[in-house]
């Protein structure tokens, strides 16, 4: 195959996904009674408590995997990050809404227990949960011979988080002017890895084991580092100041995410001077001749979450002592997209 | 290989299972605040919602996956009844703890986004979701090449319910002279297909599309049923009466998950003649020589829900106008577990 790779071609078609979802939220919106409650940022269901006696606070439900990354923990026989990455993906979905997390289940299936390895992503599954104050409540594991072959497995996280109606970011109130506060990732989290694979392994002729100089560490070891966990940064930022929408970085990419952060008429403008990529999207580019547009559309270039508050509230969370927040952008009227300059 | 199939052998190691579950509860208390509420059922995890200021009330929360009846549906190539399972093995676990469905989120992770086939999916989880009276959320579509490959797919459901604390199940106040309460099953469920599949197609020759007058029909529109949706049934006989222990017939089957339900110093004593045991148990164990044990221990046998009421309460559930319920058994003094007369 000549020329660049895209996600597509790596076997994930995201138009096609995108289609599929909006059936599916149609289907969903049958469902719906006047206890779900609507919100511009989609990271979460909320669902109000009037049921409890409690109408002013909303439970938020979130449900993620891990993709493909599951792939590289197998072959590289290191499973002792996929539980924070399952945890993360569940728990950095609840927080933009500025849900806390209540509790989280966990769903675990494969073709044949190896009790070691997925004992070692449960110790990391109860060790995330630990570190973001969320309960493990409970969960399954399905052995499942003939769908999972001897070896591998899929991972599923459920979370919920419980937020004040009048505390859910108000993103009609964004304008220009506002400030685009952001934490770093760790690396690729966990999306992207169909064409980070297709990328760095097929094409580059790379192997997992291979010591990287550009890297500092194996092909694996930068892979597989765990999605870091936002909770805690995003909700001390919420609870202090609030924010007006907020993003994590996910499926779609910075490109993807940022733009559906914005309302009408607003436009993200990021400044590539304000943050640091990490060298393994260069050397996925490189190696995939993979365009801009795609990287950005598929990986979050070094952003894990970004929130978008008034510059007031930005000069003080920055200015706060041992504040993780880098200010990368602004908002400024336009078309509702980004531009990365 | 001679001699009657046990599930075991079928792929599935139920004891191996056991051990990891009860390593993941260890992990799992360790990340538990006094919000988590211990219950003898374990249907479901419990939480207080003391902060949305209703400490009265409590979520529970369930999670699980069909398990390998996906392949009969995928052999089959018949999705209609997949959606109403998913959503019946979570929310029925739901019920035995009195708690009322609040929202479902799925997680749908497939090779390549077959989307008429998953479409018909979601379309029987949003009709399950509206015949129970439970919002769908959210949930997750992930694309993952590599893991499944193209047409195979794996579900996971994840319910949300609410219960008051006052009305939780009581089996501390569970005696002799108590009576068992059932509802039917639709067959199999969703449970026990590893060794139903090895009885009826490798040991017995049987095709999917074979009419079997046994049955009456095909055996993929057997084995295909959906799980049958327990949750009216149950939440008006515990909201009218209460009751004091109860079950959703799954892994582990009529006789391990019977036993689960006893207290200390009860025996459930269930009589064959109360109810139907559907001819498709009868085909599984003769194919298969499948032992009476192995077969309870794995099946629902015929009954989907059992609930533990005392004797007046078992009389008026059972006088009311089209009562679903049936009385078959009751509880005797004796070592915990169950016998089948």
């Amino acid at each position: 195959m000549s020329g660049g790779l895209t996600y597509r071609q790596a076997g994930v078609d995201i138009a096609a996904a995108d289609t599929f979802v909006a059936r599916v939220a149609r289907l969903a919106a049958q469902t719906h009674g006047p206890e779900v409650v609507a919100h511009a940022s989609r990271y979460a269901g909320l669902f109000s408590l009037g049921a409890a006696g409690a109408p002013d606070y909303l439970l938020a439900g979130t449900c993620d995997g891990v993709g493909t990354k599951l792939l590289v923990a197998r072959d590289a026989g290191e499973y002792a990050g996929l539980g924070q990455d399952l945890v993360a993906m569940s728990v950095n979905d609840l927080v933009p809404l500025g849900a806390r997390p209540l509790f989280f289940l966990d769903y675990l299936a494969t073709g044949k227990l190896d009790a070691a390895a997925m004992g070692v992503v449960v110790e990391g599954i109860a060790a995330a949960c630990r570190a973001v104050g969320c309960a493990l409540i409970g969960g399954e594991t399905a052995e499942m011979p003939g769908v999972y072959p001897p070896g591998d497995f899929d991972l599923a996280g459920f979370a919920v988080g419980l937020v004040r109606r009048d505390r859910l970011p108000a993103p009609e109130r964004m304008r220009a002017g506002d400030v685009a506060l952001a934490l770093p990732s760790t690396g690729l989290h966990a999306n992207g890895f169909s064409l980070a694979r297709a990328a760095l392994l097929e094409r580059g002729g790379l192997r997992l084991d291979s010591h990287v100089p550009e890297l500092g560490r194996t092909l694996a070891a930068e892979l597989l580092a765990p999605t870091a966990l936002y909770v805690v940064p995003v909700l001390a930022l919420h609870e202090r100041f609030g924010f007006k929408a907020a993003g994590h970085i996910t499926g779609g990419g910075l490109l993807g995410r940022g733009a559906a952060l914005m309302s009408p008429g607003c436009r993200l403008r990021l400044e590539r001077a304000r943050f640091r990529r990490p060298p393994v999207f260069d050397m996925i580019q490189r190696c995939g001749g993979v365009s801009d547009e795609e990287l950005g559309r598929t990986f979050n270039l070094g952003l894990g979450f970004v929130a978008i508050v008034e510059r007031e509230v930005a000069d003080a969370a920055l200015a706060a002592d041992g504040s993780p927040w880098l200010p990368v952008g602004e908002v400024i009227a336009g078309e509702r997209g980004v531009e990365l300059v």
